[in-house]
């Protein structure tokens, strides 16, 4: 009835290289946000101008998409398989909360640069969207910290837990791309208005941004792809989730 | 070792009420992006005006989310884990090419808007994502087609293609879901922008449409989710995707 093992066995990639891969995309996505904003956006600063706006794409790509994505690949690593788990436990939450800093740090950058505007905050999808993610990522945060790190949570709760902490974290990061997105897409809507420069007329930046978008959704794709791969997770997790 | 078992059954939802909880998501979501565009944005015409471009977002939804969901969820249906498998194919393969059809004529909205008013096509980072996310599903589809329907594809390839097909199923409802919520929230942008209706000073239109996107995206993650849990698969098709 099984036939199918020897078939998937050629698709069979391994995870180091797929890995391996996966880092210099994200470090890719993470060096052309930077250069957008550097480049064509004016550079960085704390003043409250669009130089602390720019502050933001590059914390939210960098923390809830690259760092996340590392955070949420730390189980899928074959070393971390044997021996104690609490180091990875330890690993996975922190970067996890590195993360989670950066994002915080990212949404101060949007709030500040529309307080000092008097631009109203909250008002688009994108958003909307964007504070969703981050508010599921802090319960999950915290919820992961207290039943996987406190030392009291019984093994019940923990097994109960586990599928629902496993879903979101799938869930979260496709939320952060799909906000990225449309944050990307909305940006060069404002910035890109007049004259030569205008959007419809894909200038060099608009090539750039839009690329970065896509790179953006091929990552998160790919970590959630990886993520849901039943050969690269943990054996002793391979307890099927059904009543069979 | 597997000690889950007990409490993850204490997860378990049926499939059916889960899935009649879907339906009724998915048709508020084709009701209410009929709304927004029949009560905010003018109605629906072919003149090539925004009442033309109206299509592109109800076929979309309808097309590309919504039955495009119902058409990946078939074979989760525990009726179709016996018996015959042929009409179920043909079903999966007839409400994927019916949300193709509604695809490609939402395309064909936006692209003769685009055209009787001179604005050039496929330049945002929506219209990339959008349009790389139909390729993919044209693709799956003949693909799909060829290996699954047509009778002489041997069943090594099957087997070889089935974990692709799958995957790239997901994939492209979500990315459909992302195009969706970027393409909302532009077009807010762009409709919203003068006296007591702009985007930013949050009027009715606004929160309507915000939360059609919110909604798209619970749909989107929800049946993906579906697709993904282990206990609502076809159980013949639960061969371990490893070399173990």
């Amino acid at each position: 009835r099984c036939h199918h093992h020897h078939s998937t066995a050629m698709l069979d990639v391994p995870f180091l290289p797929f890995c391996a891969f996966l880092g210099t995309l994200g470090l890719l996505c993470v060096a052309m946000v930077g250069t957008w904003c550097q480049h064509w956006r004016g550079g960085f600063s704390l003043d409250g101008s669009s130089r602390t706006f720019n502050w933001h794409p590059v914390l939210m790509v960098t923390g809830l998409v690259v760092l996340y994505g590392a955070a949420a690949l730390v189980y899928r690593i074959p070393n971390t398989w044997s021996g104690p788990k609490l180091p990875w436990k330890v690993l996975h939450g922190s970067l996890a909360l590195a993360a989670f800093v950066l994002t915080v740090l990212g949404l101060a950058a949007v709030f500040r640069f529309h307080n000092s505007q008097g631009t109203p905050n909250m008002y688009s999808l994108h958003s909307w969207m964007g504070l969703g993610t981050v508010l599921l990522f802090s319960c999950q945060w915290a919820a992961g910290f207290g039943a996987f790190l406190l030392p009291w949570a019984p093994a019940w709760l923990r097994a109960l837990y586990k599928p629902i902490h496993v879903f979101f974290g799938s869930t979260i990061l496709l939320l952060s791309v799909a906000s990225c997105v449309s944050g990307i897409n909305e940006k060069l809507f404002f910035s890109l208005k007049n004259g030569t420069a205008q959007y419809k007329l894909l200038p060099a930046e608009a090539v750039f941004a839009n690329t970065l978008g896509l790179l953006i959704l091929v990552f998160g794709v790919l970590v959630v792809g990886a993520l849901a791969r039943p050969s690269w997770k943990r054996p002793d997790s391979d307890c099927p989730d059904s009543r069979q």
